[in-house]
């Protein structure tokens, strides 16, 4: 099953800056074959559903061994059997309708 | 690693009531044999992080058998390395600092 | 325009024990005479719009009062015109399902 | 108080596709004068506490007006204290430590 997934991973006890942890898992989708796209309050991932949860893992995983007691993460996640659709055909559908 | 996640599986495309669909999720996580808790907004669910996300896929691939064409799904996600923590001791230690 | 939210309110930078923050919007909104149910992973929240997202705002400013210089906050938010629904009427009926 | 939020919308009971209720949102958060920035999943959207929320009550208002009879929305919400943070600086942060 393909899966679009956007994830926010949030790192506690480690002070008020994240992105050493997230580029870390930046790191980890990238090494996963995942396709990807960072944004400001997250990543865009698409993939197969085993893959995806496989990588979001591993970055639970990781960001611990690096010192971080407690994650707190978010997930939206989508699957859709009509048709297959990318992030790209997400994004342009809104555009082709804004012009 | 233990997980503790809040689930919310929106089916879209089958009209405006999903309880149906939640119910199906319901029986599914039972049958996972993990702890949950049903509030109005998701469920709260316990358990090894395998176990959980498994669960959760199982609910995406019933809820498109039982003729969903798509579905959004929303995850928080928590992972701790320094105790365990349940879902009662959560409640618990903010209950606490009210009374 | 009534709505029913569900709110998870983290603060960053004060170490891994979040619930004397948690504590202090449930004071918040009970304050402000919203309808509100305490779950594991978050607070689900009934009123009108403008008086839930004014609390939601006063838990943000209660919480950098507090010393917390970072927040990150996840809302679920739901609105509907066709009728009216209650938090225990969504509960019940999942649980009506599922007997 | 300046917030950044992530913003994903979802109505429901109008079929699969949801991409014209996106693009109207996007022309409300335009007229609102807010910094948008459109992904495959959501809506980064940076301003003033009040501004940003009162262009979310509007999308959820105009969606309604447009037929949908329930929306499901969901907001990652974040204000921080400490120093001011663009969408641009949270993305460079995070690749100047993949370069």
């Amino acid at each position: 099953m393909r899966v679009m997934i956007d994830l926010c991973v949030v790192p506690l006890g480690v002070g008020v800056s994240v992105s050493t942890y997230v580029a870390e898992c930046e790191k980890i989708l990238k090494d996963a074959g995942l396709k990807t796209n960072l944004h400001a309050y997250g990543t865009n991932i698409e993939g197969e559903w085993d893959a995806v949860f496989s990588a979001v893992k591993r970055c639970h995983e990781k960001i611990h061994e690096m010192g971080a007691p407690r994650i707190t993460t978010t997930i939206k996640l989508g699957t859709r059997t009509d048709r297959i659709q990318t992030m790209e055909d997400k994004v342009r559908s809104v555009e082709e309708k804004l012009n």
